[in-house]
């Protein structure tokens, strides 16, 4: 399994993801789901990968190569034509590998999140699917999962305001949103890689990696706990009648 | 869908369920899934269903026929006993309907939460699965769920401790994580009903029904949320590196 999540802000994009790969529960590995695609002050992606990882690696290869040959997201001229970079990637794969999968009982799982910038556009958000078809974050939807979804996403209902929160913290609710999932689900795990990335700045310069043992992502779990337990005892006591059910 | 908790704690029971059944999208209908099997100083039982409303209807209806002919969960000699008489049921009704609905393509898909006490011993919490067996809740996993369980979790995971969560401070917990699962899935929802066991009282003289406009309900909605945006911010910033990653 595997968590990856992107926020869209007013000023700027969270793209966080997991780093664990497993086969069964016994063959399970590192393995890094964050890569980019970075001209300086022109343009700027990042992009999530969810699904089989032999798959992923092969969108992954086939969008690096013609990126490095000033094909591909290299000469997008625009976001969404970089979304439909990335699916035309996904639909060549398919083309390759979905049969064979397929007459084995194996699905064609890719799913991607893709987040940048084309200079001269606002940052924005997309989720390709494993069609190949891309879904927009939008002011209403401001964040967007991919894998094990469903234990991080509460916290992010909760606080997540476009137009509101502030990038640094929906860095942190995204660091909650994967606490939550890693103490949940064992196949989401260690290490967390994070980027942050500002309006306009069309290059990558703010991204961390959180080890199990990151001193400070432990502190951010205990201090939540315990402002988790004080706000739910200082909830008012739920009143119950004495009349039966 | 169906969402229902049970929690078990040193002072009592929670046990609480939505209300929501669905056949496809375009049919809803409120529904109550708690059911309640009392002879008040002797015993006291509480059932919460999830799956197919009429293979659920179906074994409470064969479980009341035995109890007011003071036969089944009237008679069981212990909470374990009382959890075999569960299984038995949903065994009997897979027999009657197992087959016919597999040929459509359905699944018998009965999960069923017990909790109560059998005069003489310790409260007690179990999930019986589709095929007749129980599982018991423990001191390590003071808490089991039925139906859309994911939403729900992480709030119980950081918040429920056994021995130190008080019985009110758990119906809160309860509340809390059914307002995280209506919130993100459709098919679970109103009114949510609650039962609070104290220890020893066996029968039940708390409970509470709660609609979706019960005004202290969405106090605790508005409340949880504004605490919980205060203790993001109150998190320590994230330090970000230069380093590109």
């Amino acid at each position: 399994m595997t968590y990856c999540l992107g926020i869209l802000t007013h000023q700027g994009l969270v793209m966080a993801s997991d780093s664990r790969s497993n086969a069964g529960f016994d063959q399970v590995n590192v393995c890094r789901k964050m890569h980019t695609f970075v001209h300086p002050g022109e343009r700027a992606f990042a992009i999530l990968a969810s699904g089989s990882l032999s798959l992923t690696q092969s969108v992954i290869a086939l969008l690096r190569d013609a990126f490095d040959a000033g094909e591909g997201l290299a000469k997008a001229e625009s976001f969404y034509a970089a979304a439909r970079v990335v699916g035309d990637c996904i639909r060549r794969v398919s083309e390759l590998d979905r049969a064979a999968l397929e007459r084995d009982g194996f699905s064609f799982n890719i799913n991607l999140l893709l987040g940048g910038q084309v200079k001269g556009e606002r940052p924005a958000l997309s989720l390709i699917y494993p069609q190949g078809n891309p879904l927009s974050a939008t002011h209403d939807s401001p964040y967007l999962q991919i894998g094990e979804v469903k234990y991080g996403r509460p916290i992010l209902d909760r606080g997540i305001v476009s137009g509101t929160t502030t990038l640094e913290d929906a860095a942190k609710y995204a660091l909650l949103s994967f606490d939550a999932t890693m103490r949940s689900n064992l196949t989401v795990g260690p290490p967390i890689e994070v980027l942050l990335y500002e309006n306009d700045k069309l290059e990558f310069d703010r991204y961390r990696r959180f080890p199990a043992d990151d001193p400070e992502l432990q502190q951010i779990h205990r201090q939540w706990e315990q402002s988790l337990r004080r706000a739910v005892e200082e909830l008012p006591a739920v009143e119950f009648n004495s009349c039966l059910p």
